[in-house]
């Protein structure tokens, strides 16, 4: 099903036809022929229109029958994506003009992003050709486009079903990787595109573009640098009102700054500048692609906290004390609990070995349903508490022989002590223990089926709730 | 084997014969029972004295003859370990002095650690009992201890296998866990002990007896306060010229510091304190249990860099980018090559979608043996760098399609760099990606194998390589 938008950029995830030029007919071993993965891609995601490969020599290619040049091709294209080496776009432009083509995509490196004058006039003439025909340009040097719902994909690999999550990149590998940590965490995509260099089509058209889509409910990025700040701004504060925006800016320090402009061609400016830029936009600025993922998964699958209280249990003594560090270094507060909620926890938790402050620790009880419950209670009406983090002590569980049970058992306790609590409870099921790495991956896929998200590490649930707690602070401005 | 040492706490590591006092003769469900535990540890670890449990009303524990008191076992007991309620344990201690026993290792919680003043009280005159009669305290409120050689284990499922990796830890979840995290990364243990409220026995005392340990070569620790710091900063500074030490402090924070005083009655002093008492000892300081880990199997495998100087490899553009960022975050700095390593790496790299600048990019390439060969020839030559960190990318290669046979190629393209390269290589094998976990456990597995550390993350490996560059550092100073 083809979405019907009228914004100029739909037809670039929706094309008709697309031409893929400089594959080649036969694959490598150790070697990716990325034109290959296009169409590969493409099969993979069902599209629904005719694709045409291109190739000098080659008469078929993976069963489709293949043209000398672009403008041989009998059927209008929509969007051609470019394989081929940078010494020939311009010959491959001029066909794309001869041929009406509306989008071309270049996967072509070896541009600005070289620091070479020569190569830099190439794209030049190119982008020049491209704009006078009226073709928008993507890249050069990007993967370019997965879009589930319009049959794209760069990759051959990539999940079927669509979904609402949106992602714009500067650099293809953060692309691939974003969708394969985020598929882990079973999130679906509505457009995923990652632009290079963005010589023509930069991160704000494509901002302005997931603005009105309504397929579209929240977006992460990985930029490098902006070429059109303000324009941007303007777009991130319309988004962030009703949309989660999410974005991961690579180019934070000297070294990677230097790196950026040899990856990229771009400018990676001041971090604090950026910083400050996201604080006024409610753009949630993380510093790793996991953050993001997990970011992500926590805001379309939990109630923003209201403040940045937190009860923490599931560690025992060393690890209430270390969870609580890590806690706050991440800008979360670890508070006592009102003398009421500790007061009735006293009632009903044994004295020795537990500790009824916060950090709790209950002792095994804490995975029985009844004791749970009370607590979810309690913490519903503590006033001290905005969420609750609940590391789930899987490997214990694993290795103590309580079985499946035992983590039916847990999950069971915490989904009802969420519907009680009414506050946000965010499990934390740890993946970095081999022992207990079956049960863990048993315990996350229950969650997400649940509609809960989960967590690897302790350290990267507090970190995403202060950044639910931020953006809900940003958002309660306007409400 | 016992060790025939003559350091005063050789006997509560090698003990002749140790009572558990408290233990009760039938296990519930979904309760652990400790004082089982400390047997059935015994069992599995093949303790070769006597074991006597000491129950009021108990006859036979898991198969063995059970006493009413510990005044009543007919032979000598070294090591009494408590697993009695706290209201009891001055009546116990009673029997100990009568009885003669050497050690008590009081599990027992529920003393100062409380803040209440007549659990406190017990806590003092149970110190004085012990202290008059001559026996050392272990505790109270601890794990105790895990010794192979010794036949003792406070978990019945810890590895049996003696080695050279030494912990004492305040806290006995951060025992339990640092045990299992180091055996997953193959590290193998000399002595292992929680001390917990340390009323007799400290911090001091076990890092004497490692001074001293011939086969304890690598040291770690978790500790929430110092009650000695004086004696501490004495030993540590002969302890790190010989042997690397490695400490985790909880309680870096507001609400740390809150959660250690309950949980061991620890004062956990001015953080920035103890950076600077660190610094001037050589100790290795970290902030979480899995930078303990990473860092005492990479100061056992690799050899030490001699500066921060750091060539990255394995990330396509735009993780080169953000590798930078996070190298140069974590304190390492990613230079330039020098003008001869750029010079003949343009030679033998294809010059799009590459860089031959550092991050190096060279594409699949990096994956073949020649060119890595050839580039390990020319790392080991540049003055600019001193250790490379290598991420392996095994989630592509398994979604490649390239099978194991990839993986095998790039770790003997790996392992035969490091030979030619005589500065580290590090390799970063990522876990985060749940489809490449198979790959990611088989190519970690191979690397222990070859005697090589593996991180699951490139900021766990640049922290570490900084940490390891630190020492390198200090210890440089002695030589």
């Amino acid at each position: 099903m083809v979405s019907e938008g009228s914004h100029a950029l739909e037809k670039l995830f929706f094309p008709k036809n697309i031409a893929v030029v400089g594959v080649s007919s036969s694959a490598k071993h150790f070697r990716p022929d990325q034109g290959r993965n296009y169409i590969q891609g493409s099969i993979a995601q069902n599209f629904q229109g005719r694709i045409f490969p291109v190739h000098p020599k080659a008469k078929d290619t993976l069963g489709f029958k293949t043209y000398a040049r672009v403008s041989d091709i009998p059927e209008d294209v929509d969007l051609a994506i470019f394989t081929v080496p940078a010494t020939v776009v311009l010959e491959v432009m001029k066909d794309c003009i001869e041929k009406k083509v509306k989008f071309v995509h270049l996967f072509t490196a070896g541009f600005s992003e070289t620091g070479r004058e020569d190569f830099a006039e190439i794209e030049k003439t190119m982008i020049k050709m491209a704009k006078d025909a009226g073709i928008r340009m993507l890249g050069p040097n990007c993967m370019g486009l997965y879009c589930p719902e319009g049959g794209l994909a760069f990759q051959p690999f990539f999940p079927h079903a669509p979904g609402h999550t949106a992602f714009f990149s500067q650099s293809g590998q953060m692309a691939g990787q974003f969708v394969y940590k985020a598929a882990d965490n079973k999130l679906a995509f509505s457009k995923v595109v990652s632009f290079g260099n963005s010589s023509d089509l930069s991160s704000s058209d494509f901002l302005d573009y997931f603005l009105q889509d309504e397929k579209t409910k929240c977006i992460g990025s990985y930029i490098e640098g902006l070429k059109d700040g303000r324009r941007f701004f303007e777009i991130a504060k319309k988004i962030t009102r009703i949309k989660p925006l999410v974005i991961f800016k690579g180019g934070r320090t000297e070294g990677g700054s230097r790196a950026a402009r040899s990856h990229t061609a771009a400018i990676a400016g001041s971090y604090q500048l950026w910083k400050s830029f996201c604080k006024q936009t409610g753009i949630i600025a993380v510093t790793s692609l996991n953050e993001l993922v997990y970011t992500l998964s926590a805001v379309q699958r939990l109630a923003l906290p209201t403040g940045k209280n937190i009860a923490v249990i599931g560690g025992a003594g060393g690890g209430s004390v270390t969870m609580t560090d890590v806690a706050e270094a991440e800008g979360l507060t670890v508070p006592r609990l009102s003398d009421h909620t500790i007061a009735e926890l006293t009632k009903i938790v044994p004295p020795h070995g537990t500790s009824v402050q916060n950090p709790l620790d209950i002792g095994p009880a804490m995975m029985g349903e009844q004791i749970f419950d009370k607590l979810a209670e309690l913490l519903r009406d503590d006033p001290n508490i905005d969420a609750l983090i609940f590391l789930q002590p899987v490997g214990m569980i694993k290795r103590m022989g309580w079985g499946r049970e035992g983590v039916d058992m847990m999950i069971k306790t915490t989904l009802k002590g969420q519907e009680i609590m009414k506050k946000p409870i965010i499990p934390v099921v740890e993946k970095d223990d081999n022992e207990g790495l079956d049960f863990a991956l048993m315990a996350e896929e229950r969650y997400f089926q649940a509609g809960l998200p989960t967590f690897p590490t302790f350290e990267m649930a507090a970190r995403v709730v202060n950044n639910l707690a931020d953006y809900q602070k940003y958002r309660s401005k306007f409400e």
